[in-house]
């Protein structure tokens, strides 16, 4: 199971029960947290979310509708007893930010809190199973985005034949790479006999806030799922230009230069109270668009 | 019109739809907000409150519960055009975590954020119409509890005979404060014939975060509403103790203590569902008692 959950689906000021930025990604058991804008822990008490399970958590840039929410959710999840450790990836000055509100408020965190400053392009957590690397968009301060991948092996065992060829279990996740089996006796049981091509690994890429900026879908590109906000409508590109932010047609653009599979478009201007034209104008580009809605969840494959 | 509108009843933990602490006194036209969790902005808009009317803001201490979601407010505002000064007094800490977080968003409000820092009980703000004071309260850091109060003229003017005794609108305002009208002519017209007696100063005592302590009873002194925390039931009196909150007997006790006209109970812990509890048990021993519920105003008279 890979796919994102979305907490929170508005820019700078929450309007029509919409949300500041905050999305969930599931990863099999793990639970990634992207962004956190005020009123995220409570989101995530909506949507019956256990943040016990959120290991890991990225925030894009230091505009209050990305994080406001991230000190709550933190001491709230020191009061209600968590004890194993929590990751933290964003720009450097977020811990002191953090460090000062624990400390004022005299609180002692039960658990490890690791922070990982962004500070490069490049690879920040990997895992046999995933990882996640961060990038530069361009936005009106620095200002991150992540992709997340799931590693799969390049092959999947056929049940009934590896019973068949009498591989033994031990032998599986060699044979998900790509060996063959040699039994006691000597008895080659070839790759092909036993496994299929698997899937190949599939992508999230979370652009966070940016204007419109080619350069960037080199970085996030054939994701199966690309979210890039859409922060007005076409008409008014001149005002997304000038506050470093998108708009539909743009969004669509650069979902056609990374060669995305699918794009999620979101972070709306609190102006619309409508999202319907978000979708129709981005789809007259790239067809195969959604809109981020809260509490729904889209598949990453 | 002198009365507090809840938006927030819940301690620590935002629960059962429950918010952390914020409160929202009106006294004829200003707005007085005090304390500000996280999502009050929201709950702001929810109420459909027009928090371009808000010029100062109370916070207590830096406990989360009470202050995430200024930062939040105060940006907002700054996004809506806010032109007018904002006066906003709490620890002096808290300009420190506000100033932080506006230089690493890179923003300049555009307005006035006046703070005042609250260093020593009394007298901190002062205007013809009404006055608010500080003062101590007992809890694990550093709190502030606030008496606001109405300023009411001694009399009263009795409109008919005002005009009876034909005394000019322009001495309206000495009839108020007790003066007697002398005409041009010499004739003198004494206030008790043109005015009775006004009701008395109105007060909101605010106590904020406190373990039960009888000594600042005698700084709220006949409030005609007194708003005590309330985090526990009495069965949890140690646990109140010990973590420097009060159960339903205590505050009622302190109610009794300070001669409040009425009490006003909140900041339930998250653990309890059902508040019922807590009115039955604090009207033992307090009869005059509601419970705070968030949306629902109270009128201080």
């Amino acid at each position: 199971m890979f796919g994102v959950t979305i907490l929170g689906n508005n820019s700078a000021l929450p309007a029509y029960d919409r949300h500041p930025t905050a999305q969930l990604v599931t990863l099999n058991e793990q639970l990634f947290l992207i962004d956190c804008g005020e009123g995220t822990q409570m989101q995530i008490s909506r949507y019956r979310i256990r943040h016990s399970k959120i290991g890991h958590i990225f925030i894009s840039h230091l505009h209050g509708d990305h994080y406001f929410g991230l000190i709550g959710l933190i001491t709230s999840m020191g009061l209600l007893g968590r004890e194993h450790p929590l990751n933290l990836y964003g720009p450097a000055s977020l811990i002191d930010i953090i460090t000062l509100q624990l400390k004022v408020a005299d609180t002692t965190l039960p658990f490890s809190l690791i922070f990982h400053p962004l500070e490069k392009e490049g690879l920040i957590l990997d895992h046999p199973k995933y990882s996640v690397s961060c990038f530069e968009t361009r936005h009106r301060i620095p200002c991150w985005g992540f992709l997340i991948s799931e590693k799969r092996n390049p092959r999947k065992i056929i049940r009934e034949k590896v019973i068949e060829y009498e591989v033994p279990a031990a032998f599986y996740d060699q044979l998900k790479i790509g060996l063959d089996y040699v039994s006691k006796t000597g008895v080659v049981v070839s790759n092909e006999l036993v496994t299929t091509p698997n899937i190949p690994d599939s992508s999230y890429a979370y652009c966070a806030d940016t204007k419109y900026t080619e350069s960037i879908a080199e970085k996030v590109k054939d994701a199966n799922l690309l979210y890039h906000e859409t922060t007005y409508l076409k008409e008014l590109e001149e005002r997304a230009i000038a506050r470093f932010h998108s708009t539909t047609i743009q969004a669509a653009n650069f979902a056609i230069k990374a060669n995305a599979k699918k794009l999620l478009i979101g972070h709306f201007s609190s102006k619309y109270e409508k999202l319907d034209e978000f979708l129709l104008e981005t789809k007259t580009v790239f067809h195969n668009t959604e809109l981020a809605i809260e509490g729904v969840s889209y598949r990453i494959d």
